[in-house]
């Protein structure tokens, strides 16, 4: 017998009809013998419904008001699964984040958790019943109700595992788990079937929007075991994101991951003197434009230097502005801006032992013409940045010579 | 300054716009130097609505979960109301039940409140607010969320003043008060000012459904002065239900009530012993029939007696059934039925020192060839079943005879 706890997404819980199928599924895993908590998200739509009828009245709602509003759609959620399950001849019982002690704090809108009582859920399922609660929600210390804001209901499945020392926590989503490349772009790719915490939180910051980092970093913290399986599929066996000792044999290379919504700005001929980088990129952070990668390089003129930076391309027009008055004040020669490359990224942990990785990779790329702009590393990951077009023909070219649609 | 409590019914929350409106009048109490805290419905359809999906999942679910689920419409009404009470600059904060401590039995789907703890509410009017609680609802000692039932949300209105202690309950309906007859029959009817709590029980019960009798018989034992007013009129005055001692001008008869819902069953030429009645209505309400007026009354026949009462429409096809197997059992002569009968009552608290109304009313009757086929008396309400037919000449003739036409 083993405890598990399975998060249900919007998309999941969207109709009557797919609430009477998870409450199947849910069934099933009890029959097996198992112990099963499960969280849920509001019906796919309830959010905005919701929210557009909070606009028709105020612009900018209190954010506690609208926590108030919001949590109502999970609450119906748990109540009609609980239903659909009692209908199926199985015991359950519903909860709001609430009821079973989801203590937060107070930031409205993205609170935090601090503690979970699972006093309530294990007297329940020792009454041998499917405890069904509302995810996304909780309530700070004076009982003012809380939302977690997003990827709210992975966090609260990973903190119930967590509470309740789970064996697994199945995250229900649309996907089928997590693949060695974007299948959109290198159809070869194949589903992982394990992969450790920092891998996947570095698929995650790099665009593999299969789970919230948040979620990610809390099942790391607290060693919960995190299944990610697809809904629409009968007994799917996803991907497994738990620690590196529990990964029996390790990929050298897990995955390549890639991130479209960069864009490179650079500053050309600076004088190459000390606290150079600092007096570039304090005007930006002062801004809040988050830099990903950054290479300082040698110029072609003597005592310069040449300078640049990755950001999101939403900050693309801001940063290029705040470069020219940081050009003026330097004396650079000029700023120069790219918004259509690539980040494509290589993820694994055995790049810890294996050397020559990086060689493998920059050879790769070479043989098929692709020019590297930059080049960033970090323990486990290798990415560079490259112009856009040759994004699909870098990634295949390299899932090809790390054989990664082999298991 | 006052401490009013207010409630609305779903009619006055329906959209976003009677939202708006009903904020504005909160306000002008506000403004007033009034303390505020409202109790509101789910705003109407919501709860069908959501009563509609469980039916999709399960025929009879449980009333744990319906009450789980149907608690979400005043989550909603609380949340919508509190943001458009801010967005005309009057500071509001939402509770529900549970986050007040509205703490009742575990009957889901029709639980009674037994105790309210105020300190939470106290604590948001001494910061200057409205309190806006989501009527209807509570939790039980164990935290299960519960809902009271029919009526509702009148009852939280209620159990919220006699908490407080508040000067007056304010009940927002779409009627604007409590009428001397029926406006629909007489023309002539007229908004009572105040009226006392045993009044308006009485008139309830014969069905002038303004308020449920619940929660008229709350106020009554907390001694809670209630205000029957319409939410769609600017200013309304209403009317008035508080204790007997608070009336200043009391009328010997307040109004005329009747009820269209009732038919006569009788026992024709039953033998004359010890027990009869027992023996005829034991079966009857054995059965959960409700006997309202019975008359027993002497035969033609010497030694024998005609046994008549009356029953809910809804209860006629039944008693009649279950007289016939009576009349077999007591070997009475036959069985008497009649669903065309309407019961009309005068009521009045004056009429305790009053003598000679009942002789006054069966004069009117009389003078107007209406028959009179049962007579039933309390000690402030005198019910005559008559034909249907007479209804508007009754309550016509009796409304201009008592001259409650005038103040």
């Amino acid at each position: 017998m083993a405890l598990i706890v399975q998060k249900f997404g919007g998309t999941s819980v969207a109709s009557v009809e797919r609430i009477q199928a998870v409450a199947k599924k849910i069934k099933s895993f009890k029959d097996d013998g198992n112990q099963v908590v499960v969280s849920v998200s509001a019906m796919s739509g309830e959010t905005n419904r919701l929210t557009a009828l909070a606009q028709e009245i105020q612009k900018n709602p209190s954010s506690r008001e609208m926590d108030m509003l919001l949590t109502t759609g999970e609450q119906v959620t748990i109540s009609l699964l609980s239903m659909a399950l009692h209908e199926i001849g199985c015991d359950a019982i519903s909860y709001t984040g609430s009821q079973v002690s989801i203590t937060t704090d107070s930031v409205h809108g993205k609170a935090r958790i601090k503690s979970i009582d699972s006093s309530v859920i294990v007297e329940s399922l020792e009454q041998d019943k499917v405890v069904v609660i509302a995810g996304f929600q909780g309530a700070d210390e004076e009982g003012h109700i809380t939302t977690l804001g997003r990827g709210g209901s992975d966090t609260t499945a990973v903190a119930l595992s967590a509470a309740l020392e789970a064996d697994e926590c199945q995250i229900y989503t649309d996907v089928d788990g997590v693949y060695t490349a974007d299948p959109r772009i290198e159809p070869r790719a194949r589903r992982i079937q394990s992969i450790s915490y920092e891998e996947m939180l570095e698929m995650a910051s790099l665009g593999s929007k299969v789970l919230q980092i948040r979620s990610v970093e809390f099942a790391s913290k607290y060693n919960v075991s995190l299944r990610v399986l697809s809904s629409m599929v009968e007994n799917p066996i996803g991907t497994l994101i738990t620690s590196e000792d529990k990964i029996m044999e390790e990929a050298v290379i897990s995955g390549i991951a890639h991130n479209k919504d960069e864009a490179k700005v650079s500053l050309i001929g600076v004088p190459d003197i000390p606290g150079v980088a600092y007096k570039i990129l304090k005007p930006i952070s002062k801004k809040n434009i988050e830099v990903d990668m950054i290479v300082q390089s040698v110029s072609a003129r003597e005592g310069l230097t040449n300078f640049a930076f990755t950001v999101h391309r939403s900050d693309f027009k801001k940063s290029i502005s705040i470069l020219e008055k940081v050009r003026e004040d330097l004396g650079a020669i000029s700023v120069q801006s790219d918004d259509s490359i690539v980040k494509v990224s290589l993820v694994g942990i055995g790049m810890r032992s294996h050397a020559g990785i990086a060689t493998k990779m920059f050879e790769v790329l070479h043989k098929n013409d692709i020019n590297i702009q930059m080049i960033s590393t970090s323990e486990i990951k290798i990415s560079v940045a490259i112009d856009e077009q040759f994004l699909e023909l870098a990634v295949q070219s390299l899932h090809a010579a790390f054989e990664l649609e082999k298991e």
